[in-house]
């Protein structure tokens, strides 16, 4: 059992500095997750997130453009996640019932920081929301269309956002225990069967 | 297909009147719910929710002591959805599994925004997220131990939670097709396998 990382800041912080830029605009959205959960969308300023971050405001406008762009970038998949997701899952659709745990673990404990903003943002704006629904159906649905048991895709893939997305809210924001630090190959095995019901089994 | 009623205020409102002080005590409910959604914990005033439910701002003070204690009241399962949902489950722990996901839906169903403050506090006050663990250890994890298949009934019992709070995450707050407006009926059939498993199920 290992306590998932507590937040993707920690992590980073840890791995020593990268270049000028990237680091403002990656020190920036994490000062925004933090400062948007803290108070709110509405209650949030562009200027406290900058004086969270270390930089002058203006920088806010010059990587975002406003503050409405930067809560629109801390309720987005980070590309690094959406890289390791890819990669986890592989290029082989038979295997996605089986992987699908484990890539969704993996990418978000390394980015339950990320998880969370996607959470709080899903739960309080309905543009958060629907960015979730349409990433749940790039995600999963084209994966599972190409090797469902029958005509009804959508619906298996929505049966599996409520297992994946449960799984996440328990093992990151709730902390429920023992799924907040479980390991991933224990949840894996626990949840994978799950999946391949849902995916390619009978559901009638 | 049906969709569900949109908000516990829209059904109130319908069935008419209560005595007055409980009137008022339900009335600020759900302007709390509203405004705290609305703004967040932190923006949100006592005399700004006292406006949206018609009332004098001393009325909060009097019926709940004050903002914090009223966030509470808000993040709270309302007493009529757990008789509900007790009454749903019976009292033969060993039709649970069966029962459990049509128990769920018909307590939320019937009070979604009373979910959708549970979840949207859930997700951003550690408060509420405790709430929202002692809440599913209380409905569900002395019934499981009672018929689970091991000496797991935690393990077991958090699995359903990933099951059943993801599907409300779905239905209610993401609203996610065709999770959002499938019958009862239909996703009963669907999920009572998982839960099925997960309780008295093999798990390795």
């Amino acid at each position: 059992m290992s306590e998932p990382a507590e937040s993707d800041g920690a992590a980073r912080r840890g791995r020593g500095r990268r270049p000028a830029g990237e680091d403002t605009r990656a020190t920036l959205l994490e000062a925004a997750r933090e400062v948007f959960g803290e108070v709110g969308y509405a209650n949030a300023t562009v200027r406290a997130i900058a004086a969270r971050a270390g930089v002058d405001a203006a920088m806010v406008n010059h990587w975002f453009g406003g503050k409405q762009a930067l809560f629109s970038a801390t309720i987005q998949m980070p590309p690094e996640a959406l890289a390791t997701f890819e990669r986890e899952l592989g290029q082989d659709p038979a295997v996605v019932p089986d992987r699908m745990v484990r890539a969704f673990l993996t990418v978000w404990d390394e980015h339950n920081a990320a998880f969370r903003a996607l959470m709080r943002g899903a739960t309080s704006q309905e543009e958060a929301a629907a960015r979730l629904r349409d990433m749940l159906s790039a995600l999963i649905f084209r994966r599972i269309a190409a090797i469902c048991a029958d005509d009804r895709p959508q619906l298996r893939a929505a049966l599996c956002a409520t297992q994946m997305v449960g799984l996440g809210l328990m093992r990151y924001v709730i902390r429920l225990e023992p799924i907040h630090t479980a390991s991933v190959d224990a949840l894996t095995a626990l949840i994978s069967p799950t999946m391949r019901r849902y995916i390619t089994g009978p559901l009638d």
